[in-house]
């Protein structure tokens, strides 16, 4: 198995999470989205991923794209330990949970939206950082609120075992600090980052633990 | 079981085929997401989805949410016909189609996304069509290279049965043609779209054919 990812890239960082709980051995190949215009837009890595986006998974001459079918497939091909409940209704709560951050955050807040934004509208730096802030704000407020209330949050987002909601959640907070966002409104959710970082596949998985890390 | 939707809205367009294709009976209780200033908004609504988004399941005393995840419940609880394909490679070559919909270009030109534009960061009404026409034919372009490449592609997105892929595609192909978006580069697209309305799961789903169409 090999894995193309950016260290920083959330979308990178959920699939290297499920790798490590799957203890899935997997050859680590980064693609730098900044330096050198971009490496991802390069003619080398566009034969791998034509939309120049990561991570991409190669397995077994499988060549897979976007980061919840990947962990999906994963999960499928090897299904211990479950990164999903047993019952339909809490698969469906933890991907609920999973696609509220994987839609309705993450993707608003991309590098080509960030760069849209600034470029394309001219739409100040201030502007652009009150645009990141509305849209995770939004989010966090809503997922507070659901974790708060659902009898199926343990110390993990559902339950205690590590499931597709916190490799969501956990690199969509990472992200929200980098950018210095103000979670004191999101004791919740804090309180299940803090639990998965003292999980090893999950600290193992950071953007600082990775060999492209600057 | 009872399905919270708007006859516009994409997301209840591929929970509603899903139902079609299972042939599940359900309630349909529309959510009005302009007159009113919003009916999601309103208290009656957020008691059931606290975000004010379309679409919800109500089924057996479970409240579900997120279009993606409740089609997968629904495949689940009901396995036939089956929307994703049999072997795990395949069935996240769907689910990347679906995602590929479902995060990169539906979220951005989402109407709450849409009334940010021209609302708080005061951008033309030309503007905001130049950014949905950006989002859309970008993804366009990439979903039309990958699927006329790919020999899975059949009648539909994964062969000639409907899947998950299926369900992201026609709705954004729908709205697409409501933007007057042209799709001349698109002819793959273009035709399982066509392939996929002649199938009565499809066009019934269709917002033009919903009791809350006007």
């Amino acid at each position: 198995m090999k894995l193309y990812t950016y260290f920083r890239s959330s979308a990178s960082f959920r699939v290297r999470i499920a790798l490590n709980l799957k203890g899935l051995p997997c050859e680590y190949a980064p693609v730098h989205l900044v330096r050198n215009g971009g490496e991802q837009l390069a003619p080398a890595y566009r034969a791998i991923h034509p939309d120049g986006l990561v991570p991409a998974l190669e397995d077994d001459g499988h060549l897979l794209q976007q980061s919840l079918a990947i962990v999906e497939y994963l999960n499928e091909m090897h299904p211990e330990p479950p990164l999903l409940p047993a019952a339909p209704a809490d698969r469906a709560h933890a991907r609920a949970l999973a696609l509220q951050i994987a839609c309705d955050i993450h993707p608003l807040n991309n590098l080509r939206v960030l760069k849209y934004l600034t470029g394309t509208l001219g739409v100040s730096d201030e502007a652009k950082q009150q645009w990141y802030r509305h849209w995770v704000t939004a989010g966090f407020a809503s997922l507070e609120a659901r974790l708060a209330a659902d009898p199926r949050t343990g110390k993990l987002a559902c339950g205690d075992q590590p499931t597709l909601a916190d490799l969501c959640l956990v690199p969509q907070v990472w992200n929200a600090r980098r950018f210095n966002i103000a979670l004191d409104d999101y004791p919740t959710i804090c309180r299940i980052y803090d639990h998965a970082m003292t999980l090893d596949a999950f600290a193992q998985a950071a953007p600082e633990n990775q060999p492209d890390a600057e």
